[in-house]
């Protein structure tokens, strides 16, 4: 064992003991290549006077998959694509095994920080919306909600049988990926746009979070009627009472818990002592709602709203927001890394019959969430249109359907393709859509480029 | 493949598909495990007047192997012991070898969660020193260091063939294992008692950098003895000539690099414009540390003293700190939770020769740092006891010494045994003892509960 353990000090083939040192070295470099490209893509992209995050995803797009390798994971890439693997094999030759190894470990630890960056990023956007004013539009998000997962459902089902002549479950499976709404992509814009406070970003947030919820419990009904040909009542009402428990409770939980967190971070004197408090309830609420079968941001978003009643608010905002810099881009660089252009190349031919569908999903998907703008009631003078668009990425739980179906070979290979092309697109045309409707002087909100920062300051 | 893979949202037994939400549940739970822990411990270590760092070290233990079971890793515990994985077996039924896959990843996470921690760390700590005040005490801080590397190594190797009758090469590498400081433990401790910025905090920390290098050279020195029983002279000197490109390198280059960090930092009109070109910098030069086979941490404090120089520099303390704190606590913790206090158990007889072994490297390892601070020519005033005491602890390097001594055969179980409790006391000694020796007043100066966050927010 000696002569291997001591083999890397003297750049020779490494194995076994030198792995987490190998782990490490590859972490580091992923996450330094992670922020430059956040960083360079952020700013090209508010150059051209688009939202930041859309660089953030085009600049994950060029350093993944689909261009540079820098940034991969074994879903779709062996060891040895991975630019940043052979680079390390210049300082240390891995046999083919290890470094398969040393990958698979340094990818997991990426994708769990892009995991850890999205629970991050919505325990901000909790504390930065506003618990009475997200309840006060409480009704027009759930009607939003409802009407964006029920229309782009029904019309994807009805038209994936019609228009292409698909059997039922399919089509049903495909529909349901069309319903929940990335609420990670819509609120960071939402965010850098200035409008998250804004009565419309609020519903759009809210509705956001309600759609997720009524997606996955889609999601559950979808896969034991894919599974069984009959739904398991028992065990989707279990999620939906499991569900509702958990949004009610935590917000019933807020006011007891408010002073409780208060006493607590008034009596610790050491470092930390307010922002580890917060960050432990965060968690918390992620684990539970990641155990119950819910996701983890919706945890994380709950408890975000509760510590934003609390009067420590301002200073704990303040100390989010360098964390949440730190570690969000690793999720958006790494969701637009992980994108595969490849499946929307039409001079391959097997992508011609996905791209077809394709194109049908994502007029069904852009229709289905911009109509909900005009379900909601007694708000004359709010942007329909921006609501609408707000609800249009998809994400995760798209991605979710797409990778059950695959594997449960539910979906051809055409229908899974072209629900993945419909998760890029929307999410992709979002951003610079909601910059462009946001922009009409008729919202009454101020149009400046605020950033999160400015708002927190001024607060 | 479907029925495992739905299943999941059915509470049955998981497999593969599985995984990643597994993991990232029981990192939740980890995380929120060690934040309690790091709190409940920093918060009793300061109410009985002790640098809350021993809280976090000492709350480590509690929840590690040693007792709860909660945060354990796969080098010294099976995937069952986990109470952690125990938790998540309730919610979602694995089989053992799906359990293992997820307590290794989950554990691998923390791992490197707790060495992006220490990298934080001590960027922070590069950060708070002031390179003038660094160079001025560097002639002494070289003293220190040389000293504190040859006394400790002699005696120690001596007194194991006189006293214990060790062949040479096993006394060798135990002499060895007693060289090198740890800068975390020492570092944090002067930060907490606000000393950091004293003369004899900057020799300390000067001295702590300048013996972990020494200390990776003995490894490779002693190691390729160990080996082939002859010195590889070439790979030493390359090691050497490395490490002092580096430190020096990274030196020069500061005042370079300083005009391109500030106009960079200037032109970004993003979110993160300071920090995130801040950890970039940190992390490409914990990269090439780590690649040059010094140590990670090494890269991230010189870019913490190269950035120290800028004019950004009381913002960048401001937004560091956070991250920080959210990050650091679990390097402690864990740190803690590794430790096995089972070999201290005098009631095994295995242990007892291991326990008089012990006694022997742990007097040999105080004497042959304190009297380093006796070594210090020119400062009269200066606290030598104080000095002495705050290279004491030894850290992560003797476990690296233990390790490849005990996997390569060199070290007997009792000998391996002897260094691991050496480390373990030395460490938890070194903050008490440093907390005394500061309260004397002949310092000159302050002797309050300073904190970092105080000395960051008067800088």
């Amino acid at each position: 064992m000696l002569n291997f353990s001591v083999s890397n000090l003297f750049f020779a083939t490494a194995t076994e003991a030198d792995k987490a040192p190998l782990v490490l070295t590859g972490v580091l470099l992923t996450l330094a290549i992670i922020y430059i490209t956040s960083k360079l893509g952020g700013e090209l992209s508010r150059l051209v006077n688009l939202p930041p995050v859309l660089g953030e995803l085009v600049g994950g797009v060029i350093v993944g998959v689909s261009a540079l390798n820098l940034v991969v994971f074994p879903e779709t890439s062996e060891a040895s694509t991975s630019q940043i693997m052979n680079f390390l094999q210049f300082f240390t030759p891995m046999n083919p095994e290890f470094l398969s190894e040393v990958f698979a470990s340094q990818s997991e630890v990426i994708s769990v920080l892009a995991e850890l960056g999205v629970v991050v990023l919505l325990f901000e956007i909790g504390l930065e919306s506003d618990l009475r004013e997200l309840k006060s539009v409480g009704y027009q998000a759930a009607i939003v909600a409802v009407v964006g997962v029920v229309a782009p459902f029904a019309l994807g089902t009805v038209g994936l049988i019609y228009f292409f002549h698909f059997p039922t479950i399919p089509a049903i499976f495909a529909g349901a990926a069309l319903t929940a709404t990335s609420i990670g992509i819509t609120s960071k814009v939402l965010s850098e746009l200035g409008y998250l406070k804004a009565k419309e970003g609020q519903i759009i947030v809210g509705a956001a979070v309600i759609d997720d919820v009524l997606g996955i419990i889609v999601l559950a009904v979808v896969a034991s009627l894919a599974k069984t040909g009959e739904v398991n009542l028992t065990q989707v009402i279990l999620l939906i009472v499991s569900a509702s428990a958990f949004l009610i409770g935590s917000i019933l939980l807020g006011k007891f818990f408010n002073q409780s967190f208060m006493a607590i971070a008034d009596k610790l004197k050491t470092r930390g002592n307010l922002v580890i408090p917060a960050f432990t309830f965060a968690l918390l609420m992620a684990f539970l709602a990641n155990v119950i079968h819910l996701e983890a941001i919706l945890g994380a978003f709950a408890a975000g709203l509760v510590l934003d009643e609390t009067d420590k608010r301002k200073e704990l905002d303040k100390q989010v927001i360098p964390i949440a810099d730190v570690i969000v881009p690793v999720f958006f660089v790494t969701v637009g890394a992980r994108v595969d252009l490849s499946v929307l190349n039409p001079l391959i031919p097997e992508n011609r019959a996905g791209l077809a569908i394709a194109s049908f999903l994502i007029v069904v998907a852009i229709i289905g969430k911009v109509i909900t703008g005009w379900a909601v009631f007694g708000q004359p003078n709010i942007n329909r249109l921006a609501i609408g668009i707000g609800m249009i990425p998809r994400g995760e739980v798209g991605l979710v359907f797409a990778g059950i179906g695959s594997t449960s070979g539910v979906l051809s290979k055409p229908l899974e393709a072209a629900i993945i092309i419909m998760v890029i697109l929307t999410t992709f045309l979002a951003p610079p859509l909601l910059k462009l409707v946001l922009k009409k002087p008729e919202t009454g909100v101020p149009t400046t480029d605020n950033s999160v920062k400015e708002l927190a300051s001024t607060k």
